[in-house]
Order: structure tokens, then sequence, then C-alpha cells
């Protein structure tokens, strides 16, 4: 008798069943597809930042030998793509930043192409340009959309309580104004699509996209091709973190230069275009007003936000969304506001970017929570305790947390950082210019999914094969974040099959049912709850049948290593393998075949933003321990000590690599990455002059998972995909302040900036 | 109120949905696949016919620059493959015929590959041969495979009724030996294969199989890779036929050269390759001896057919399982007996070619047909109307037929053609040296699979996206025959969609459902009747969910034209499109996925070859019009007046070139095709010395379609893929007779052969 035990996948280390491709060099990213007599396009961005576009001569370029075409607005429909709907793929009469495309050349080689640019003549016509949000709010600033002749193209407006009393009730009353910087992702595979038409006019675009299923609905406008036309194919992604989430415009262009010359054509940006045309992270001047009682309680919280929105809106408009959740629901607060005024300006404009607004928004809050305690001379820890959200709450702006974490997180954190004791030691005063600091954060961000649309589901189409491999065609995309594998150890575990038996396919919108994209940490969450249910009901189907050869209860029944087991014993009974084919080849001739369309118990807000917009918040505290030099302005982490509810460990090799990431991108947003943009101008565009962390200045991270085993989750998992980067940057402003007793109220930490503002505090200035 | 009136895409003619990208050269066959690092495998053949091998040195290959791997049968687990498992990849011991593989090479080019073959010595130790079936089963004769000391592989036999007492009965008796040659499939694309591993040990075979299921379990052993690490992907065939139902060496070598080399590998045959080393139509000798009342009544029949099987076993083998089912069923035959030997030789063995065994059968008994109708002195179209299947029937080897259009065949074919009056005028007496005939055949074939496997079933995957377009995942496979048009014919039939919104995927069993294969006729029938089902369950979804939203019962509404309508009046009440996207966005959130495993009504037969092997039976007559020079043998087909019992017209045009297409490959068959084939060795592998009929060549050829509605079928259609190649030999045969006086008992009608044939005849050989 062979027994086989129970063992369960969930929570084991699993490596991303991608790594070994990626490790090898086998994956195929974008850069190294080619279809047969594809092309290669290459884009003419302006070099103005606000100017009327008087003539464009692409003579000399169309002349040039092995060009294919040349593309400038006249040659399209012009309609408008992005979030907004305000940046024509190819501009036709008025540039508004340096990253505007007016024109665009597909040739036989890379080189042609850019060498055909080089001979396109632009006259230019220069027109007044605004380089900030306060300029462009001025009366009579050069308006840059004469749709919106204020230059304001949404504003956002959130509260709840009575503002006025929240204040008068208060014993203490503070106010900041916090400005946070441009980033950029950074992602290691520079942007990139391939457009093809076939012969009927069906076209396939190799797509790079977050989203590829809203991705057709939204590009079919802006190319004139109906979306049932339209295939999107997913090649492996060097990266996402937001940035494909909106439609650019090199993608359209190279739907038209494929259409034009009817043949397939690449465009990938270089790595000084990806810094200059790819979306950054949304600079925001954040003014947060907040107020406690003696004994910590806090009262209100009033928040003013200014989003320069650059050129064109993309998605970096709308992280007011999640920044006002943190603001309303983070730590209970009976009396808050938020408003937000969004502003074109000639610079640069924002995409979505992992934590969508939550950096921002935490920075100002868990700065305003180590203010408030020193006000009321509390320990950071304890006034953070004592306005924390718990389990079973609903808050002011409707967010129902089922399971919360928060309380553990922090008692965790600040546990195993020995928080408590190193913060008032380090206050008590330090001399020599290396100053230690302590700093602690938290945060909350949605965790199973954002009903932003009118689903938030995705879509699994399971297939069971003569030999016990699976299937699983799922609508969600593989972008790195790991989900394939955590999918396939979800049905694995349902089924009793060895994860090499499971194949995820996800990467084709022709063939891959419906899902609505790679945000909002929502894929764990819904796309493991849609393939863990389709699994299920295959495996009902495999008991059933277990049960009726076998002559027991499939109650009675489980499957374990492949086999059908006694569930009781763990006796092996049938091979899994034996009673499918036995199914197939035999009696009613089933093969089995489920499908699934998982929706999550949320609801859309309604227009005050309000409603329970996922169906699960994930919740995280970080320790962060430094050392600042203060005669270099160098500051260096030590530690992070970071606790997350995580609902439940799925793939722990993959969510310690989530937590870690995270970490190291909060790190590097806090203090080495910063897109300098001056005049509009991205004055470093490289690797050289962007900073990001490497590996040797990673500090020791120690996590902690905290498993509130939510109801609603796959094995009662949330998604943390975003979480671990949002408190980062502020627990190291908190330790800047534990170390120096310097408030930081400006992004990034690079010692030029820490220095300055350490003089300046030094001269007086708070 | 816009009305949508019923109108059926069922019988329209419909172009090919590969059509556009086969004629405009965007298909990709094997030829245009590039995999990244591909190497290029060539194989070493034998030059001889039988011997023994006693030294491989492939040390100056493995030493040519540009070679990365050279393996013999000792760098292999020389696991037999083919259907009689007995044929190694590479032989290590012993060739039995021309194409044996005894080498291959992996290089850099297939230059360099075909240089290194050149460069590998090989000493034999010739063994006595034997090149013909009479020869091989002499007592002494030479043994070719140890495990059959008679040369004997099979047999096969088969009977009912009382033989002696039917010759006893009998008026007439006449019996006849046929002799059927060589022909090979000639398909336009030679055989090809790529394989390539992942760093995870996976599997996958770009495979012009047409079996891609049953080709995993077939390949695993050989190759020692678990079937459920083998992913099949089929690109676009240039031509199957049956050629592709077998594994061949060149496959398992591919993957040993592509496990050796860690890459990719692609083998391509030349053409020369191809006329030697792919299967042939199975050459036979065929003695039937049949008997009639002088009234015209069929008594019996007594067939003996010798198989020359070459040197291994594959499909060919195994056509007497089809040969039977026409010696016992196309006509009513109380008593009869099927003894079939199939013999090992030292000659090119014979895969599985359209028709399957059907041809030959078929040609020994039209032939019979018409010289017992001379016999009797009655017309050739009496006698086959006399004893002819009708429906209803059950014949004794178990075949039910349902439905049976024979008779409308036979008659349509007859008055069409004006067969009776021409028939008789040329048999009144030509003079002059160009003589008219007319000859008539009918046929019987299977028409709704073959049970020959535990199932005959395909699975279908149906999915709709949001804008109305379907995506069917189908197991079978598109191998030129216009399944994919049919299949997106029943799905946009049953959606009310136009077919622009089908997508048919059918090439990979990572993504679509099981199927047995191309085989048997049987993708219309049965992937047709899956689709269709997956089809009507998505319909009765919308139509449910139409009902529920517009109020009102489903059965009175329809799909039509995209939208929802009122099935009386053809008032449009909702778009398609719209219907999905609110099922979709709101309420329960659907998404309309749907799968089924259709398997057909029918069983394996049991020992005795007993048992309705199919779920319906396709008739077919053809009556053929030529002219002989008797100076010169040139036979002048004229006319084929085609009469086929189809069930119904799905895509006409699709059925039109089936019919066409098998018809004009009879017509090779009996007058120009013709594999020369002296002492095991093909002596014509080329297109200049093997002569296609060329499109100048096909006569006039008038098809009527016989819809006789098979209630199983989908739509009421049968499978005619094979049908139509199978009576044109024989019914020129026939026309020879009743042109010449003479009787044609050998293939091919070449005028070498024909003038030949007159002489003897001359010199009064019967």
């Amino acid at each position: 008798m062979t027994v086989i035990p129970k063992e369960t996948l969930i929570g084991r280390r699993i490596p991303k069943l991608d790594a070994p491709a990626k490790t090898t060099g086998e994956t195929r990213y974008i850069n190294d597809l080619a279809l047969p007599g594809m092309l290669h396009g290459k884009i003419l961005r302006t070099d103005r930042v606000h100017a009327r576009i008087v003539r464009i001569d692409t003579s000399a370029a169309r002349a040039l030998p092995g060009v294919h075409a040349v593309i400038t607005a006249a040659d399209t429909p012009g309609v408008p793509l992005g979030h907004g709907r305000d940046n024509p793929p190819l501009k036709g009469d008025r540039v508004r930043t340096i990253r505007d495309e007016i024109a665009a050349v597909a040739a036989d080689t890379e080189a042609i192409a850019a060498e055909a640019l080089r001979l396109i003549r632009v006259e230019y016509e220069d027109l007044p340009a605004v380089f900030s949000v306060h300029e462009a709010l001025r009366p009579g600033a050069p308006v840059l959309h004469d749709r919106h002749p204020d230059n304001i193209p949404f504003t956002f407006d959130y509260s709840h309580g009575d503002l006025a009393a929240g204040e008068q009730a208060s014993d203490v009353v503070i106010e900041d104004t916090f400005k946070l910087h441009y980033v950029t992702h950074c992602c290691m595979g520079v942007s990139g699509v391939i457009a093809t038409f076939d012969t009927t006019g069906q076209l396939t675009i190799y797509s790079q996209t977050q989203i590829p299923f809203l991705y057709k609905r939204d590009i079919a406008p802006v190319i004139g091709v109906p979306p049932d036309r339209i295939r999107v194919i997913q090649p492996p992604l060097g990266g996402g973190f937001g940035s494909k989430l909106d439609i650019y415009p090199f993608e359209p262009i190279c739907v038209f230069l494929a259409r034009v010359t009817q043949r397939p054509v690449r465009i990938l940006f270089t790595r000084e275009e990806e810094f200059i045309a790819s979306p950054t992270r949304q600079p925001v001047e954040f003014t947060l007003r907040s107020g406690v009682k003696k004994d910590g309680t806090l009262m209100f919280r009033d928040a003013r936000t200014l989003h320069d929105n650059g050129g064109y809106t993309s998605w970096g408009a709308t992280t007011p969304f999640v920044m006002m959740q943190t603001i309303s629901s983070l730590y209970r607060v009976p009396h808050c506001r938020y408003h937000t005024t969004v502003v074109y300006t000639n610079n640069p404009y924002a995409g979505s970017f992992r934590g969508y607004g939550n950096l921002q928004a935490t920075f100002a809050v868990e700065s305003h929570m180590d203010r408030l305690a020193e006000a009321v001379g509390m320990d950071p820890l304890a006034l953070r305790l004592k306005n924390a959200q718990a389990p079973g709450e609903t808050t002011p702006q409707g967010m129902h947390f089922i399971t919360c974490g928060l309380r553990d997180c922090l008692q965790t954190a600040a546990e195993r950082s020995d928080f408590v004791k190193k913060h008032a030691t380090n206050r008590a005063g330090q001399t020599g210019p290396i100053r230690r600091g302590i700093g602690i954060a938290s945060l909350v961000h949605v965790g199973g999914g954002a009903n932003i649309y009118r689903t938030d589901g995705c879509g699994t189409i399971l297939k069971l094969d003569d030999f016990a491999q699976a299937t699983v065609l799922t609508g969600a995309s593989e972008i790195g974040q790991g989900s394939e594998t955590v999918i396939a150890q979800f049905v694995a575990e349902e089924l009793g099959l060895p994860l090499t038996s499971i194949q995820v396919v996800n990467n084709d919108t022709e063939i891959t049912p419906w899902d609505v994209g790679v945000h909002a940490s929502r894929t764990t969450f819904i796309a493991g709850n849609s393939a863990l249910r389709a699994a299920r009901k295959a495996r009902t189907k495999l008991l059933a049948a277990a049960g009726q050869q076998l002559g027991a209860d499939p109650a009675t029944l489980d499957l374990r290593g492949g086999h059908v087991v006694d569930a009781t014993s763990g006796e092996a009974r049938l091979e899994i393998g034996k009673l499918i084919r036995s199914l197939h080849f035999a009696g009613k001739h089933e093969v089995v075949m489920t499908t699934e369309y998982y929706e999550p118990p949320s609801v859309m807000q309604d227009r005050e933003f309000k409603g329970n917009v996922s169906a699960t918040y994930a919740f995280g505290t970080q320790a962060i321990e430094l050392e600042v030099d203060t005669e270099t302005g160098v500051v260096r982490i030590q530690k992070v000590t970071a606790a997350h509810d995580v609902g439940r460990v799925i793939n722990r090799l993959g969510i310690e690599g989530q937590i870690e990431g995270g970490v190291v991108m909060g790190i590097g947003y806090a203090t080495t990455e910063d897109l300098m943009v001056s005049e509009g101008r991205v004055l470093n565009p490289c690797f050289r002059d962007y900073k990001l962390v490497t590996a040797p200045e990673v500090p020791e991270i120690d996590t902690t998972f905290l498993e509130t085993l939510d109801p609603h989750g796959p094995a009662g998992a949330k998604g943390v995909g975003e979480a671990p980067a949002i408190p980062t940057a502020v627990a190291i402003a908190n330790a800047l302040y534990n170390a120096t007793g310097v408030r930081f109220r400006e992004l990034p930490f690079t010692p030029e900036k820490v220095l300055r503002r350490l003089r300046e505090a030094a001269e007086g200035k708070p």
C-alpha cells in the first residue's frame, strides 16, 4: 500500500516558472522578435517644449534608400489617446512636451530609420511655456489645451465628517507641504511594439501592455480598426510596474506604419528615449493639515494636492483615487477632506506607477503621524496603534476591512526592530557627524482588486489532457510578478498534481478569456480565485468519477501526488492520469474542461468616491534604520524590518521577491532616483546620471508575513504587488528626523538635498 | 425597425479562411520557420536494400567545422516506432530498405550538414533481399524481422454467410487478379520537423502530424520523454492526404539531435528524399472471386489480397480494415470472405493514403460488377442498382446505413452522363484507332469517423469576447481540407455572427482540447458536431439573457446578422455585442465560455471486424468518359460525372474542391502516377519522371451533391474527404473496357502499359 501524505504547495518557496528561461536567455522579449519582412520604425520627437508646428518637410527622409514610409499627423486620423483622450499620436499643429511625436519612419534597419529622422526638417513657432503648477494656474498663463482654458483637466473632492468640528476638537493642529518629485519606472526592457496586418485586415499587436483586453477597446478608435479585428499578443515583459497601463503614442504610430507599408513594423525605444518618452510617477505638491487630541486620538485631516499633469493626461492624473484612501482610511479619522487639482504644464506627463499615488499620500500621512506623536509627547508607535484600523471596521469612505493586520504589522515591525527603544535612544541626542535614526511607517492598499471598471473579473479555461497535464488559459498577464507560478500552484494544489504538470497560458487575447489587466495588486487575488475555482470544478469531476470507479464516497477521497487517495489514510487508490484516460476512452467519453469567470465581491465607488472598492486590503509596516553623514548628506540604509499582512503566503519565494523588490524601489524613490526635469527637459536620461539602487546597496531586509487568511482570498491570500514600495520613503524620512531632528518634506534624499536641508534647518527653517 | 431576414451560411460558397494567407505567401510553412539558434539536421540513408552494418565511421563528419552533432543508433535508445513498432529511428545493425536511416547530423547550415553526410563512412555486409511478396513467402526466403520468420507481420480474416453455399447458388462465377501499384502522396510541402527543448526539459515539436494528440503518446517511448512533457505545434501543412498519420524516423531523429545539441533543430526533406523516404499507397495483389444469379443477384464474394508491406510496418498494413468494408458492404452480398496476408519485403513501405485501401478494393469490386453484368447480359447500371444498399440497411459486417444515397448517386451519375445509352453505343463497336468509352463505379466509405481507438471524439472550447468575437479552440487540425472554414460556419450560423467574427484556433496540443486526428474523413462530421454543440450552448446562454433583458420568451428569439431578432418578424431587438457586454459588465458578470467533447454514436469493431464503425457512411458514383488511342496507348479523360451523397453541403466551394481534388487524384492514380520501384529502389524520385495530373489535363467535372441529411451529421453533413478519389480509377478501367473490349487489371494506365495490354489481349490473353 502506497501512502501519500497530505502536503501543500501553498506557502512553499517555488522558483518562478519563467525563471529558467529568463536566466538562460531563452526568453524572447520584444527585442528578440522578428516577423518575416519586418521593418523598423522610429519616431521623430520635437525639441521644443511648447510650439506651433509651421511646416514639416519629410521629402529628404522619403528619398533615403531603405525608407519605406514617412508619416506625419496628416497621414493619420488624429484621434487623441490616453486616459484623458487629449494626446494625438502624431502632433500636427502643436507640441506641448519635449517627448511629443511629430513624424515617424519605417525603414529596413533601425540605422536607416534614425538617419531618415535626421533628414526631416521641422519649422516651429515657439509658444510661451509653463513649467510649474503655480505658473500654470496664474491668470493669463499660457493655455495648453483649449478645452481647459484654466489648465485644469480634473479636480477631485472627497470628504467625510465635519472638518471644522474636527479642527475644533483637536488639541494640536499641524500643517506641512510636501514635495514629491519625478521618478520613472526604469524597466530593464525598453518600450517596444510590433504591429502587423494580415491579408484579411486583421491586426495583431505584439504589445507590452498590462491591459490586453481593454487595450483592444482603447486603441481601436485611435487607429480606426474595429476592436474585434485586433489581436493583442504580449511577449514577456522586461518590467511593467504600471508603466504599461495606458496606451502611448508609439503604439498607434507603429500601427499606422504597418498599415502604410503593409509590412510588420517594430518600434523599440532607445534607453534615452525610454527616459524621455515613457511615463513618470506623478509629481505632487501635497499640503496636509492634521489634528489630534492630547491623548493621541486623530481628529481630522485636510489634504490639498496639486498634481503636475505635464502636457497630456495619462493615468497619473487619477492617482487621487488611491491617495484619498490613505488619507481617509489608513488610520481612523472622523473628519476628513481631500481636494486635488490636476494641472497641465509643459513638463513630461505621468502614468501609473507601482503604488499609484500611495507613496506620495503615505509620505504625507506618515510624516504627520510622527509629527503629531511628537507634538502630544507620544511614541510614534503608540500614536499609530491608538488610531490604527482593526478587523471588521468599515471606514467612512466605505472600505470594509474583513481582515486587517495593521496592528500586528505595527507591533511586529516595532518588536523585531526594537523600534521603541532605538527611537528613544537616537532622539536622546547623538554627537559626531554620523547620526543613527530609525523610522516607522505603515500602509493600506487595495489587496483584492480595485473595482474601477464595471467588472473587475478574470476568466479561466482549464483543460486536462490524457497524461494528467492541466492547461490553464488565464486572462491574467504575467509581467514578471510571478502570477503564472501562483496560478499553477493553486491548480496543482486542487488537482493533486505536480507543478510541472501545469501549463499556464496567458499572453494572447485571441486565446485567453477576459481580464481587466495587471493593476491594483489584483492578479493573485482575482486571477488566483478564478484559476482556483476552475480547478475546483475539475477536481469535483475527477473525484466524482473516481468515487464511481472505486465505489467510494467522493468526500472520502482526495487528490495527492498524481493519485486519487483515501482522504483519511492517504492510501493511493488510482493514478489520476489513468482516471482521466478511463473517463476519456470509455463510458461517457468525457474530457475534463472547465471555465470560470471570477468577479470579486467589491463595488464601484459612487460619485463621492465612497464604496468598498476592493474585496480586501493589504496592510504593512516598515521600520527602517539608517545612518546619515551630516557632513556629506550621504544616507545609508542599514536595515529594513518589514511586516506585511499578505492574507496568506502562496509562493514564499515570490512574495519575498515582491517585498524586497518593493522595498528597494522605495529606497530608490527616497534616496537615489531623481528624474531631473528643468524647463520641461529631462536632464539625466541615462543610467549614469539617473541612479538606481543596485545590489551592493541593498540593506538587510527582515520580512515577516502576517497571515490574516482573508475569507475571499484564494487560500486566504491578498494582493501585495504594490504594498511594499509604499511606506519605505516616509519611514526613511521619519528615520532622518529621528537621526537629525530635521523634518524632510521633499524627495529625494540625495546627499546634496540632505545637506541643503540640514543647513536650512540649522539656519532656522522648520 | 430593422428587419434581418433568416439566411443561412450552410451550403454557401465560402472561400477557405486560410486562403488569403496561402495565396499571398503570408502563411508560414515549416520551411519558413526559424527558431533562434536553430540548427539544420540531415539524415544519412543507406544505399543498400538489405545489409548488415559492420561499421560506421563518423569521425570526419564530426571534425567538419559547423557540425554540432553526429549521431548513430548507438547514441539513441533504439526503441522502434511506427504502427508495427518494428522500425528503429536509426538502424544500428541492419538496413532493410533504401530509405533506412543510419546516421544524422546537426550543423549550422543545410549545406554543412549535407557535406558532413558525405564524410560518413559506412561498411556493410550485403544480405540476400526479396522484392516481391511471392519471393518473400517462399520457404527459405530471407527473413526481414526475426520476430516474423515467415515474413508475415499480419493477416486479416473476415467472413459472413456460407461461401460454399453462395458459390453453389451462383449461375455465374468469375475470378480475377488485380495488381495495384505504388504511388506516393506528392505533398507540395516536403516533410519536415523542428524539435526544441526548453531549459526545463519540456520538448516542443513543430510537427506536420495529422494526429497531434496521439503523436505525443506514440513518440514518447521512442524518444524517452514522458508524453506530458511534449507539446506538439502544427505549422500549416503543404498537404497531408494521410501521409502524416504515422511517426517516421526523421521525427525522433530530430528530437535526438535537439537533445544532444541543446539547440532547436530542423530537418527538412529534399524533394528527392520525399519521394524515397515518405510513405506510399499500399501496393496490393488482389484476387477476387464473385458469383451472381442469372437475374443479377449478387451471391458471394471471396477476396484474397497480398500486401507488399515493404521493410517496416506503417499504416499501409492496416488498409484491410477499409478494404473489407467495400467487399462486404458496398453492395448486398449474402456470402463473403476476405483474407489478407501482409508480407515484408525489401521494398519501400506504405502508409495511409486518402481512401485508405478503398481505391484498391473498389478497383476489384467495381471491375467485377461490370464483368458480372456482362456475364448475365445486364447493363452495368442495372446490375448495380439491383444489388445496391438502401437507407435503413445494416450490412452483415454491422455497418448501419441510416441514410444511403447510393441508388440516387448511381441514377444521377448515369442520367447526367447519359451512361446507359453511351455505354451501349460504345460497345456496339467502334472502328479507327481512337475509341470512346464510358465507365461507371461507386463507393462506400466511412463518413462519420472510424471508431478504431477507444474514442473517436473531438473537443471544443468556445469563448465570446466583448465585441462579439468567438474564439473556437478545436482539437481538429486544419491540414488544407478546409475544416477551419466549416467549423467557423457552424459557429457563425449558431451565433448569428459574421464569419469574420469567428477565430478558429487549431494547432497546438497545449492549447486545444483532444482530438483523434485527421483521418477517416471525420473532421467535418466530428469536429463539426463538437463545434456546433459548443456554439449551441453559447447560443442558449445568449438567448436566455436576451429573453430576460427583452422580457421575451427565448424561444421567440433568434440570432441573426450580429443581432438578437424576433424569430418571426426578424425585427432586430438587440446587438449581440451589446448583449455580451451587458452580461459581462453588469449583473452576474458572466463571460460566455463553453466546452464540448463530442463522441460519435459508433462502436469499435469486434474481433471478427464486425460493428457499426462509423456514425454514417458516404456514397458516391462516378461516370467517366474517355478516349483511348489504340495506336499509342494514350488515354484522355474527357468528362467525369460525379454524384456524391455528402449528407449536406456545408461549404459548397470547399466540397467542390474536395470532389475535384479527389477525382484528379484518382485520375492520377489511374493514368499518370507511378512510383517505379525496382529491386527496392525508387527509379523516378522527381516530378520530371513522376507525373502528376496538372491543370491543363483536368477534364470537365460535373458534380451533383445528394443531400441525404444524416440525422447525426452536423446540419446533416457527412465526411467526404476521401470518397471522391476512390471510384475514379476503376471507372476509368471500366470505360477502357467499354472502349476496347479489353479488361485492364493492372494500374496505371500509362500509354506504354495500355498499349502492352491491348497487344496482349490481341494475342488472346483475357
